[in-house]
């Protein structure tokens, strides 16, 4: 049983691989009758694309995305909307020199223990281009998602952290921004970090805050679908994620209950918002607030050991056009998952009363 | 679609509330042929069960086990097996004056939000008694696993930390403890802070460490199914949880790539453990860690501020039994949601390869 | 994986063997806030119940369903609704016979092959009895679905056929007839071929019908999970199935379109209903029917030639207590399966449109 | 909750509609290192294609089906296979009549109901051309069912059956039929037949037999995935088809117990094969034998009494390519839903028994 669905009632099923002909998708569940903002779609995927600042990698990939299915007349029909894009500048020479050998803390050792074969170009399907389609879909989800909104930004580089806030930022904020920090201060400080690690050849790591708003209380289904949990699954499956926690999170943990608990207001809003919007798995009004934490980009441009497929002590030193910190491109993907977990959500609490 | 099944190819799927007949669960997928150790579920639960110390709820549930179906002559058939744990010191009155009022920081109001009705004695399906059954198939899932060790401990509560480490301790270590912590200056200091708590009225909340051996290269399935994805969602999944990290995790995101990146020796170990046994989703052969961050307990004996059902200001303080700290009953819960995962990831991973 | 879950958004998952200590299940998806009738939940395994009449086996289970969660004061809670009944009148003894040898047509062989040990007291999970859980799982099911009628009967036994027909009968009519047969002469005619089957120690088989009215246009989700594809597969997962027809069916493809085509009046209904209540896989508001196909009752009292599980030949007669026929318990059971699946259908029906 | 996903451990999710951009799926859970021959599913596809001989339809489609990822220089790599069929000759223009007013016996109606909109060119997502990607991925699925042959061809049309027999027939005496009815006496009357009707602006329906030789014993999960119930699922989920039979199906009610039953020869094969190589749901080693009724095409160029979208009486008339018998290329596609069916299985199967 592989793991290429996500999501229950609005389900995404992806394929693809880095250098392969093309990445592409199949979204189910969105119900019939929506018209769809395609432009939005393209405009997200932008957000994610490679090259789009000197901070990311050169590889200049279009993604264009094609529908194929499920849009008649730029209306959603309810039938599986089924999407490709096209993978362009793909230079899978850049890859030949990983054939027998694997890349620290990469997934080239462990497709290759998993599967028997692995396709070394580009990553294969373990690269984060897989995350495109994960964009696309999600800029779908989004769009049956009314008066909510889902705004991810970039809260630490390394040891640089904006101050400490779960405020929602205006997206003009965060996209005037190099780095997607939000705070002017902090992004500078940030950009030079990424610039500096660049020239290094050395990588950053960094947490990705996301804040969500409009949520209605009810989404969530116990015990196992809490949606705090999908939540954490659907952040964890993103390339480079080592961490997920919501609400007051780890740092909550050495709170006591007197000063944890959210008091309630007659009219049931809560005095505090530790919770992060969520009590018992189910949404509460609130907002919703997580971070994901996502490690330093494994591929660095300096000389690693490692060792070769047949068993070799080795020298690596990467080749191939890579970002020195992925959390700028990865704030739209956190934002997408989010939106496919809410969607999912969404439909599924429709059915929970009797109609 | 509701959420009370766990696992794809070894299942879970849990039904109960607090004060109802009983609560139970139906496995799936235990292959035929293991001759299953039911002691071994017993003790388990056992580990979980309340009023094991004077830290924890004086509730007296014997959490005595029934095997209903799927094991013959105490061997498993391949069929489902079925089970219930009955509910024997349910002590409902204790919950009369919650009917119409909404606990802080508890599911009352959220599974109003969601159903229109609620259970309220006992916290219903919100309670964590339903834990116990994860327990009891965790037992089960973990008799499939050969070779592997699953061992969880108390790290932190509250602001008390034992020293920072990744070994594995022993089972005799953590049991001699009364809140789980192998450390033994650190667990005095605990109980000591637990007490006060309790003796306050007040809760604490803290940390759980979780360190597996033993598992081959090649578990995790991607893209979607990443294992530690599933382990982050089966803790989150945990009543209380609001944090998960795998390996560096949070403070992993403060090195730089050449710091952080596992070097491979010649036999595909690696020199360092950041990742956490985890690459790109699947399992690379090296102890896998996480940490799993628990919110201090939402029952407490102060006043509160609160709101009625029909929107009123109110006043509220706890009646009834609980713990003013959850981890050390935590800690077989935590171990049994990683035995799901790992159950189910053992399974899936075989056909991954042409037989 | 195994296969112990029906359903999508209505679900049923089940356990239990024939001579366990009980058999049971959890139903998911029931929205909250029904006030069920547990007495027609009853009054349906009744219906299925061994030792009803003469003509079918003198096992006496009681057959009583125990609910044990999901429901709060008599109505729904939206969390799943855990349930058992116990197996009181087992008498394993009868089958000590069986254990080496495999009966001819039963599913003994192939149980041992699959999971190479078999529970060979009473069929263990092979056995008709654990179609008790769906029957009261359909019960509940059918308590979502307002308005809809669902009436199954048996059409045929052996070479005695009732007049053709696709009219709803009254269900006291079906009542009244020992073999569930709403036409009194062929009821009559029925019954003594079954008693002359039972004297001769033979077995018989034949044909059920079931009607359901009420149903809503629209239900059914392309393109695998036609509605009657659905039902198809419920019914065929009914012991002793071997075909289902909807419609025209297996006759039908005698006709010619011109025939076959059913036209439509201006207000949607059609002239003719060849297609039985689904075209394309979705319910246009006609009547739904189809036929089921029943295999005479495997277990014979007369001497059969067979094979030890060592591979020797032997000759077996059945011991212990069997149905000549099934068909008349197995109408409820065709009815419980409709209502499950139509349940399923309903819910998943709701989120096709946008909202 | 959508119905775009077949199987369970082999999965094949589609998309696409009759005249849009492509058709397309995604294949998950075929074992990494399989050399694939990508040739035999062009070859399968061509067997489907229309325009393959003078009783199809003339649209002319080449069907060449892409593979975009999931394949690494032939072999497979255990990752998702997405591959998408171009649509080249569609002419919706054939089509704009059709707009506002419902065939009899189409899904025009149905999916108006369910989804308030339709993509009414060529039928949309309910055409049959959608099952291009089935048999597409039947070929995948066949390639990992080592020693296993799925043969099905046809067995009527209209009132013409061929002489009854559960034989396999060699490829090539199907492949020479133009109807693929192996039997040439019973062929011929066929072809004059269909061409009639084709004269006549008429349709045929039929009957489609389907052997399986080589599934060894164990392949089928109690209590609801029965193999022989989802082979019936698989087949009803097909276009056209209304009914399905396994082993002595309907005809077999009429059987005796004594007459029925397949007595086991010392070796565990069987004396008959009345129960088609499934007893309990699983299979048993003998031949698989099931038959799938097809209703006549619903599309005839003789004139109908209808209704248009706002209710008013119309008459209607086709236009477009049509084929007055889907029969023959309904063949490829049964063997190719069986396959899914066999592999899913297989899969599953794996891990019933501890290892």
């Amino acid at each position: 049983m592989t793991g290429n669905t996500f999501g229950k009632a609005f389900r995404l099923t992806t394929f693809g691989e880095s250098h392969g002909a093309a990445i592409g998708g199949i979204i189910e569940g969105c119900p019939a009758g929506i018209d769809l903002d395609l432009a939005a779609v393209q405009l997200a995927l932008d957000r994610r694309r490679p090259g789009q600042s000197k901070l990311t990698t050169p590889r200049k990939e279009g993604d264009q995305v094609e529908f194929l299915s499920g849009i008649f007349e730029g209306t959603s029909t309810g039938t599986p909307i089924g999407f490709i894009i096209k993978n362009n500048d793909a230079k899978s020479k850049d890859y030949d020199h990983l054939k027998d050998i694997y890349r620290p803390s990469h997934a080239d050792f462990t497709y290759e223990a998993k599967y028997g074969i692995r396709d070394y170009r580009g990553g294969g399907r373990a690269s984060a281009r897989e995350t495109a389609t994960r964009v696309a879909a999600g800029a779908i989800a989004n769009q049956i998602l009314k008066g909510i909104s889902i705004t991810a930004y970039v809260k630490s580089i390394g040891k640089i952290f904006m101050p400490d806030t779960i405020t929602t930022f205006s997206e003009a904020a965060i996209e005037a921004s190099l780095v997607r920090c939000p705070d002017e201060r902090t992004s500078k400080k940030m950009e030079r970090a990424v610039a500096k690690a660049q020239r290094e050849g050395d990588s950053l790591g960094g947490i990705i805050q996301c804040v969500i708003e409009g949520v209605p209380a009810g989404w969530g289904e116990p015990v196992f679908d809490k949606i705090h949990a999908d939540l954490g699954k659907a952040m964890l499956s993103i390339n480079a994620v080592k961490g997920f926690e919501i609400g007051s999170g780890f740092a909550g943990t050495k709170l006591k209950g007197s000063q944890h608990n959210d008091a309630f207001n007659a009219d049931f809003t809560t005095q505090t918002n530790h919770s992060g919007g969520v009590q018992g798995g189910i949404t509460n009004g609130a907002p919703i607030y997580f971070a994901v934490a996502f490690k330093p980009t494994a591929t660095i441009f300096k000389e690693q050991e490692t060792a070769t497929k047949d068993g070799k002590s080795a020298k690596l030193k990467a080749k191939g056009r890579h970002d020195p910190c992925v959390l700028p491109r990865a704030v739209p993907i956190v934002e997408a998952m989010a939106a496919l977990v809410l969607a999912d959500h969404f439909l599924r609490s429709i059915t929970n009363k009797a109609i």
